[in-house]
């Protein structure tokens, strides 16, 4: 009987999609999955007829599969791993290649790669990106590990992953060694948790200032998804507010608690960026908002004392402030990728990794939650110069700002006049003002510093490093 | 020859000063500095004739101390402390206690307290705030480790802490177990960092929109410091207005590089702060504003590539939007405190650290960076209730924020109309506003993330957990 090209462990919807996809596009694959039952039913059904084998111990399934072996794991992140890799780890023989296809940190990828390389295997950390949908019909993939190791699963991740719509390209390269391929997916969420404040704020401030419908939100995201913004969250936004719900009649999205959940990888990032010396405030105000959001019963308490503008709306008609909000909305998003992009510039230097920002863009463009028509713009920025140092002063980023930035500015001004909150807006407006500012009133942080700590400043007139005696006059 | 009483290592000037402080107030010392040098020139001039007993090995340095011996390191936070303290064990007996007061990470202290308790000994991780001037005439001192050990030290310590000018109390307290000296220090340091980085946005505003000088700033600031405002961080800023240049003649803040350096304490409290769930957006805006100011060559280039408004100051008189900004500057500082605080409550859940807030805000009053006025107001609030969800539902609070949101509201938008940078002030805002949002827009993001990822979500009319198919109609 002959062997299975590829190895998947870990039966979850994920996983399950994702054999679904591999089989489909010509590679047989065995499968393996800590409970038997789920196997089974999987076999039994959506995966009845196809190149795919059930195996029920990890011998089973790793005598099941060509040499050198491509196991893929998609566990829960964390100790699973850990456990799955030791249970494996003494049935394969040197040069079989592992991935791991889950969230994982990419720290630990980085020390599960030098441990397991250090034993003659290869490892692979990969993101995978774009849901249960995603998995089944195209993802976006991360792959970040040996080069060498990842030419021999390139035709199958070339094969599985989505296909962008402008050229048919592939959504995934070799993205660098070690935690890299994580790395990448870690900024991916983040960029995803921006995205998704950045709508809500705007939502948010038309409910307040106009009292929108859901029939008319609707209306407003898909014709905002036919635009600039066109994009797969936009569409998901413009079809939420089409859901009714049953029991009430109300629109679905009006009987949600106003509670946001979160998984830790936007977290991971604001981390890492403070770690790092890199500012991403808009993504930073997105994992804010989500903290803000879950102290629901402090925030019903204080509701009750706290006090705000009881204004309605004056600024004109109701369409000009519509089209403020998209233009706001657009701005934001460029100084939330700027950030975002800034970040991987400096984790590629420090961590060796050597991305290639303009290819890293080109995988989202398709299969992944942050997928749009935008993603395009940015690969062809980084096409036009691939040393950008910000994606803010690539030429048509520029104009694209500076042909929105009175909306920008008049939707907060909005905001702030209401008393309706925008941190992830305000502050990409704040980020924008301040990185084009050739002087910024740190000169006064650092007078106080040396006044109080004797902390030392440099001048603008000569180098050096300086102090004063400020009591002397 | 007796003993002394309290022994000190690490004769750089924060610990030359200390020791001048304990022995002013009637305590022997020994010392100790690794270059014989230094402690032979702190003997010759500001420590002669005082009862300081210099000591050149640890060995005589430990022989010198009285039982249970009180040793305080002050020196430089990471490996130093580590290393001092190996060298020092094996000379000390049970019981012996070591202070380290230098700036540590409070995860490192509790290692440290773990380690040297599980050997018998004692260990205190201390804040010393207050620089220089502080160490000498009186720090805001914040001990955390056993509380029988403190009682050893307690009457030192509360010799040589600043007294409050209110009612002359010493700025010295218990702070709880194990890391939680440290750790309130370092939210001190990020409450500091909001402070100055506060006062930096009120100066830049007003330089911008009413091209104000030095001299003007001075008398602005000492005006300020004669109000609600007062405070150590005022004063400072407006003498360092009365600065000049000797070389240019200028004002020295205005050749200073606007570069702001960083030891990375306000880093670790947004880090922290992420780690917990906890919002302190007005703090983490100050650390990217120090990390956006020190990218200077980048904005340099963008400065002459992105466009902003080029409008002047529009809103009225100059003197309406010198009173707006001091209203906003307090507004924003009230919401700074209450994120720090609200971090205190939460780390001490976390960590069982037992906090007293309202005590915690009393020893800040005097000897430290942000000691002010304001800390009466904030040791008030947690007197009138101990358990106070956040600062801003406190009805004091809430009067002076809603007698000055109008004017606060102003002024960030003029900044947002000008173009000008307020990232810190303006999250503060939507920090306020969401704070006293009964209901934000979490509901949307929700939405979406059970639509495309089936995270599934809450209602608000009965509990449970749900999953929609969003996709049927």
């Amino acid at each position: 009987m002959s062997k299975q090209v590829f190895g998947l462990i870990g039966l979850g919807v994920m996983g399950q999609n994702f054999v679904l996809n591999v089989e489909r596009n010509g590679f047989s694959v065995a499968v393996y999955n800590r409970s038997k039952e789920t196997t089974e039913k999987y076999i039994e059904s959506p995966a009845a007829g196809k190149n795919i084998k059930p195996t029920f111990t990890l011998k089973e399934f790793v005598d099941s599969l060509e040499s050198p072996r491509k196991i893929m794991l998609l566990v829960k992140a964390g100790v699973p791993v850990d456990a799955t890799i030791q249970q494996l780890v003494p049935l394969l023989d040197k040069g079989d290649l592992i991935i791991d296809g889950g969230n994982s940190f990419f720290l630990d990828t980085e020390r599960r790669a030098k441990e397991l390389e250090s034993q003659g295997f290869n490892f692979f950390g990969m993101g995978v990106s774009g849901g249960e949908e995603g998995a089944l019909w195209g993802p976006s993939l991360m792959p970040g590990g040996s080069r060498d190791a990842y030419k021999e699963v390139e035709p199958i991740m070339t094969a599985v992953a989505a296909k962008a719509e402008e050229d048919g390209e592939s959504c995934v390269t070799y993205i660098g060694p070690g935690g890299s391929g994580h790395y990448v997916k870690m900024v991916h969420n983040g960029i995803e948790y921006g995205d998704m404040q950045l709508i809500a704020e705007a939502y948010d401030l038309l409910k307040q200032a106009l009292g929108l419908s859901a029939q008319q939100f609707h209306e407003i995201f898909a014709e905002w998804n036919r635009g600039e913004l066109s994009s797969f969250l936009i569409e998901v936004t413009a079809n939420v507010f089409k859901k009714v719900d049953e029991e009430s009649g109300l629109p679905l999205v009006d009987v949600i608690l106003d509670k946001a959940g979160q998984k830790g990888t936007g977290k991971w990032m604001s981390i890492n960026a403070l770690e790092l010396g890199a500012a991403i405030p808009t993504i930073t105000a997105a994992v804010d908002g989500r903290i803000l959001s879950s102290q629901k019963e402090e925030r019903v308490k204080a509701s009750g004392i706290l006090t705000g503008p009881t204004g309605k709306y004056t600024g004109g008609s109701e369409q000009k402030l519509i089209d403020a909000v998209r233009d706001a909305l657009y701005a934001s998003k460029i100084c939330s990728y700027a950030q975002g992009m800034s970040l991987l510039k400096k984790a590629s230097d420090e961590y060796n990794y050597n991305l290639d920002l303009g290819t890293i863009a080109r995988i989202w463009r398709s299969g992944c939650i942050i997928r749009a028509r935008f993603l395009n713009d940015i690969t062809n920025a980084y096409n036009r110069n691939r040393e950008l140092a910000n994606l803010l002063v690539d030429g048509e980023f520029q104009k694209a700002i500076n042909t929105r930035q009175d909306a920008w500015r008049f939707t907060i001004k909005c905001a702030v006049e209401m008393g309706i909150p925008m941190p992830a807006m305000s502050v990409s407006l704040a980020y924008y003002d301040a990185y084009r500012s050739e002087r910024l009133p740190a000169n006064l942080i650092q007078a106080q510093r040396d006044f109080f700590g004797a902390h030392t400043f440099e001048r603008i007139d000569k180098s050096g490093i300086f102090h004063a005696d400020w009591e002397e006059k």
